[in-house]
């Protein structure tokens, strides 16, 4: 196997393999299938992908739609791999994917994470069964990863959050005075509007948004009305071209955000750690030291050293620039 | 190439690659070698290696000799490769290394780096020229990193000075009340050990001194005996078996220490780094927040965002168990 490359074309791929290959294929329905899961699926027929989709634009067509309308005639007997469990209801807006994928006449489905949409929760995978299809669900962690926001939402009723830190190496996002304007170069903050183009939407602290107005934009050719909503967090008014949210219990009022970015300051990131409701940590770590300047996080209320270990796991890392990126995932 | 490890044995080498490999022997000399400097020596005869050397405890033999030693006969014709040019003068402790090359019949000279002591500068290189030795200094990259504390403290007479953090991802060195164990992680503080063994001495602030009461020896086995000197940063007495540095302006007065590792905390860090006298930066990263904790840095005046670029390069980064080691050098 090289390296970084996932099998070649020779090898047998497992279904693990086949999914892994599905769920990044689903990257390419963020943001755009809101208020529906970003979903991926593949048709395989003897080893070859014959078909393969992602959640479309408003949600529909789904995944697994566009996968067999690709394959065509090529999908009977073929095995279907699919991210989330095919849905189980049929709606005004298109039929039920379990019974497309039985109508095309696949011999197999192999779904990556259950879904616990009630109107669904094993009944896509039961209504495939029923027919005769070899079908079932693998709890595939890349399926699991790519649906997170979903995932989240319905099971805690709440967005997926990622907080993310422009830090200089001493893990400050500002001179004392608050000048912040550049700590990382052009490259780390190219990134982060790409970042910006995959959430749903963007929290600021109060104090960040009247100190730094900052326009919080995705400023990539293609990509500008990928411009995420924008969230403040103040108990006051939020102005024009933004939403007020008055205090993390609240987010429970977000059920159509599944992906929220929080951009700072370090008192907004510190509220969000302390009731540990950030599940990724997107760092960018610029080489200045800053010295006395403002602390990216805030008071966390830790007080036992031991408490803060075991909570993060760096799952990538590399140089963007002159910068590091580093990416930790909350481990639960 | 296979990548990062050299060229092949049936690729011609370049005197870049010789000495960068003779830089790398030279590693072996520190810290035994002072107050000599660490310098690594390599024979080599139709593209074999066929004598290696660096100076040894206390400074005697040199590398030279060493490396002529075991070539015995075989450094006939060939050449030599020496991080720091050959020295001039006898001393009652060994003849010159420039006259040993003569007598051993090298043909060719290649020194990574002019000595700037006055009683060679210039007059290693010219001795084996006038025997018709083809004799030359290359100004190689390598020879003057592994050669980074003697040469500052001959050009600028100070040590060679590392500053060691051990941050939590948003830059503290302890929590608000001081606790500092454990940040890092077993293998960072492994690595933390064999950094100090390879140190003349270590300093630390007078808060950090008090506070801690830090032994900052070397727990290494069969490295146990390589403790560096220990120096506190205060106007006051220092206790026993540590050496007090009442300021920065009497970092002149050692200049037997050629490598000065500084330990922290975040005050001491501040005056080295305003000071502009930090050379490299050892930063050991765990994955922890730590939020309202004792920063690693303290103020270090900057007021000029772009002021604070260009001066750190990353050299190196790589994972230690859970935590990251990022290495950056002051770029001069």
């Amino acid at each position: 196997m090289s390296p970084g490359l996932g099998p070649a074309a020779s090898e047998a791929r497992t279904d693990a393999d086949w999914l892994a290959q599905t769920a990044r294929l689903a990257e390419r329905a963020r943001p755009l299938s809101r208020p529906n899961p970003a979903v991926g699926a593949i048709i395989v027929k003897d080893g070859v992908v014959v078909g393969r989709g992602w959640t479309r634009p408003g949600g529909r067509p789904h995944a697994e739609a566009m996968a067999l309308d690709e394959a065509g005639e090529a999908a009977r007997g073929a095995t279907s791999y699919v991210t989330l469990e095919p849905c189980a209801h049929e709606s005004a807006r298109g039929p039920a994917c379990s019974d497309l994928l039985v109508e095309a006449g696949v011999a197999r489905v192999v779904a990556g994470v259950a879904d616990p949409d009630p109107r669904t929760a094993g009944k896509g995978i039961e209504k495939l069964r029923a027919t005769g299809i070899e079908a079932e669900v693998v709890d595939d962690p890349a399926s699991h990863e790519s649906l997170a926001g979903y995932l989240i939402q319905r099971r805690e009723g709440r967005p997926h959050i990622t907080l993310k830190l422009a830090l200089s190496l001493d893990g400050k996002i500002a001179l004392a005075d608050g000048t912040s304007k550049w700590i990382t170069g052009e490259q780390a903050r190219a990134h982060t509007h790409r970042e910006r183009a995959a959430v749903d939407a963007i929290l600021v602290g109060g104090e960040t948004l009247r100190a730094d107005n900052p326009s919080l934009d995705v400023r990539l050719p293609g990509l500008e009305d990928r411009s995420p909503e924008r969230f403040v967090l103040t108990r006051g008014h939020a102005p024009e071209g933004w939403n007020a949210l008055s205090g993390l219990d609240d987010l429970s009022a977000l059920s159509d955000i599944q992906y929220l970015m929080v951009e700072g300051g370090g008192g907004a990131a510190a509220a969000f750690l302390e009731r540990d409701l950030v599940d990724t940590l997107l760092i960018y770590r610029a080489p200045v030291i800053i010295g006395n300047g403002r602390a990216g996080v805030g008071d966390i209320g830790l007080t036992d050293l031991a408490a803060a270990h075991g909570r993060w796991q760096r799952i990538a890392w590399r140089e963007l620039g002159d910068d590091m990126l580093e990416i930790y995932r909350r481990t639960r």
